[in-house]
């Protein structure tokens, strides 16, 4: 009877010590999460950084100088953290140059010469020294040049298929007509087509072409590719009504070769499981274009902020973090490959990796993955947390994760994407106003809120 | 054992049956929603007839010219809507006027006078004809007034508590300070003030003295407010430090008397519950700076975007539903007020009241309040929608609803507030710059789709 009065006693104590341990440690998890983000938002130092990181190295395209202004300025900033160990990790990215000769102009009913607002696509091949005039074709797909077939030799190619501006989410209505940038021009020259010209990737109307990647089969002829402005693309789709249109186009865009483009990192080693890396991030290159605010300024300085908010708060993380900027995504991703082949060769294991690169608006959630092998168990670990982050606005979906962190999937950890609110994403993306003046602060510190107090989670308790 | 065999077929076919039809009309309120936003993200006119209302009727302080003028227009846009009533409601205002003298000049080490950023605060008093020069003591609430007393006598007071940028939600931080703004000026003169300082209710630094109303209690003496722009209020703040400062301030703002001030309203007649109604609406009225285009030009678009949608799809509402801008928001609330007194003489019910009056940002949801004696049963209705919303970025929350719709809570209807994202509301509200060009037109047209969709969801299955 004593003894089972002491047993049950015993169970009784051992019971109320489990939710007190378990009361203590989620009360201990608010009150963190708060602290962060008050952190952050009174004293936080991301938007000062975008800010100079914007105006002293804008159009930080990867091997140019901006570009490695960028990545000593960013080395320099972590390398002021205490506890944070800064370097450069070498890698090389092909320089490509916009050049200064950039015309697209249509030929007037009056036989006058008038500029439409266009960029030069990156990655794009030059006229040759001279321009070239040719007759326009419309076109609203990949296929639809395909069928066409020779009727497009010696042509000019519109790409004009718009942005569907009834896809909730952004980024499914630019996946769903970027095809047009990426593989346009490479289709057009299968054919004998002279130069793809292509709708910006917006869904809003106005004067700023958007470029971005174009990419070239190598068993094919290479021709120049060009973003119209959405205006100048309604403009000539409604010249093309009236009767035949002629375009003249001339770039001197050129490839200038293999140059240094180094990524930027700083780590904290984690004080249990220094094996056990953690790797938040976005990438620092852009378009030579703009500031590369949004895209991805945004993220590298929320990435930072991240590693001086634990650093303010003298939070010690047991698992290492480290923050990494990488080079080249816009034209390679040479970064993103470089850092998950050295990974692999120094037989590093990343347990989760998380990048912003969808700009600095409103974080309204995560998206996760991982292999197929993993992701089920990882995905049950962090639901757990989304109660400790739904009062910030915050939600949780099965989806893509960043590109410079792609790599490293087959490391088996955990690929996390930070989810801002994607409706403004695309007014500035590739365009000379993705400036620091279309950044709002509490947007941007808000969205590096939520990446610390995610990756506090991960640390703590690991993906068990 | 037949009979037994035809009962269990017949209640087969009953079950297979009910989860058709539950399945359809879920099924079909999928299909509604989603065209609700095609449409409204495809062919809306909400984010033109923005523009139009705000630079042609632009600073609609109730009474004045560019109110009756904005009155006319969006009268003249509902009536257009086949099905659509379109009035206006007869309703009278305070017309206060700004005036064409308003100085806060800061006398400086030197003798000089050195102007800064202010605003008088609305329904502020004059100066009587002549400035005023006095020293300045700063405050940091309302009570702090009360212990200075008679120490205030013949003083300005600056009252210089920030909004709390912690506060994830930006309106609860307005909520923590604009006691300062409404009430500061009366307390002022409770103890012999002269004049009202208030640091401008906003989060960022910047050159914009945000107005808005201040309220005098009729026993004690008036004396005017002004709002600082932030910058301005540290200046001031640092100037204090280091010893004391005098202000001298001037304003000739007056009021003009009641003046007619309409509400708008527009509605379809219900064909199964004609005397069931369901309000939509904002405000038509703004301050007299900027063009009133998030607060809350916005709101008012919005609603009748919720109608000409209908139109659109042809969709015959059972109930009700009646879009209302209303009148003097900003400075008496008369709009609201006279709005539910006719409603209440004329015997006719709410059933629900939905206002947005937060800005046409990315919408994030919808707030509920209603009598205590009927809230939870609301509630639980409208719970069951939620699924419904949820992919459009959408959650539900109890809480405040709309100041407008406020005075028909008697009427023990649902009201709902349209919550979309805060972060940047306070950067425009009651300033020069809460301009057209500030607002995005897929957020504006995305807080349009969720109205639409969860007034058809109430008008459809009413509140039971």
């Amino acid at each position: 009877m004593i003894h089972n009065y002491v047993r049950t006693v015993t169970s009784l104590l051992f019971f109320v010590t489990m939710i007190n341990v378990q009361l203590s440690a989620q009360d201990e998890d608010v009150a963190m999460i708060q602290q962060l983000h008050e952190t952050i938002l009174k004293n936080g130092s991301c938007y000062s950084t975008l800010h100079t990181l914007c105006t002293s190295h804008p159009g930080r395209i990867a091997g140019s100088p901006n570009y490695l202004g960028a990545a000593e300025y960013t080395r320099n900033i972590l390398s002021k953290i205490p506890s944070v160990k800064a370097k450069l990790q070498e890698c090389k990215a092909n320089h490509w140059v916009r050049g200064d000769v950039e015309d697209v102009l249509i030929l007037n009913d009056k036989g006058e010469l008038e500029r439409m607002e266009a960029l030069s696509l990156g990655n794009s091949v030059s006229t040759n020294g001279a321009g070239l005039m040719a007759e326009v074709i419309e076109v609203h797909s990949l296929d639809e040049v395909d069928k066409l077939g020779e009727a497009i030799s010696g042509k000019i190619v519109f790409f004009n298929r718009p942005m569907d501006p009834t896809k909730i989410k952004t980024f499914n209505a630019y996946g769903g007509a970027v095809d047009q940038r990426v593989y346009g021009a490479s289709r057009v020259a299968k054919y004998g087509g002279v130069a793809a010209l292509v709708r910006s990737m917006t869904t809003r109307l106005d004067n700023y072409p958007h470029t971005g990647v174009t990419i070239y089969e190598d068993s094919l002829a290479k021709v120049p590719g060009f973003a119209l402005s959405t205006f100048d693309a309604e403009r000539l789709s409604a010249a093309i009504k009236k009767g035949p249109v002629k375009v003249f186009v001339n770039t001197n865009c050129r490839s200038e070769g293999m140059k240094s483009a180094p990524n930027v990192i700083g780590e904290i080693i984690g004080s249990e499981y220094p094996n056990e890396i953690i790797v938040i991030g976005g990438h620092l290159d852009s378009w030579d274009v703009g500031q590369g605010a949004h895209d991805d300024g945004a993220g590298c300085v929320q990435a930072i902020e991240v590693l001086q908010a634990f650093n303010r708060l003298g939070y010690r993380p047991k698992r290492t973090i480290r923050c990494v900027l990488f080079s080249n995504e816009e034209n390679g991703l040479e970064g993103g490959k470089t850092y998950a082949k050295e990974a692999n060769k120094n037989k590093e294991f990343h347990i989760a990796a998380l990048e912003s690169d969808s700009g600095g608006f409103s974080p309204r959630g995560f998206s996760f993955e991982a292999d197929t092998s993993v992701f089920k168990s990882y995905y049950k670990s962090v639901s757990k947390w989304l109660p400790l982050l739904e009062s910030y606005g915050l939600q949780f979906e099965m989806g893509g994760s960043g590109a410079d962190i792609g790599p490293l999937k087959s490391q088996k950890g955990l690929l996390i994407g930070l989810r801002p609110d994607s409706q403004r994403y695309f007014d500035f993306h590739h365009t000379t106003i993705d400036t620091i003046d279309n950044v709002n602060q509490r947007e941007l510190e808000l969205g590096a809120g939520a990446m610390a107090s995610l990756i506090y989670l991960i640390d703590k308790y690991g993906l068990k």
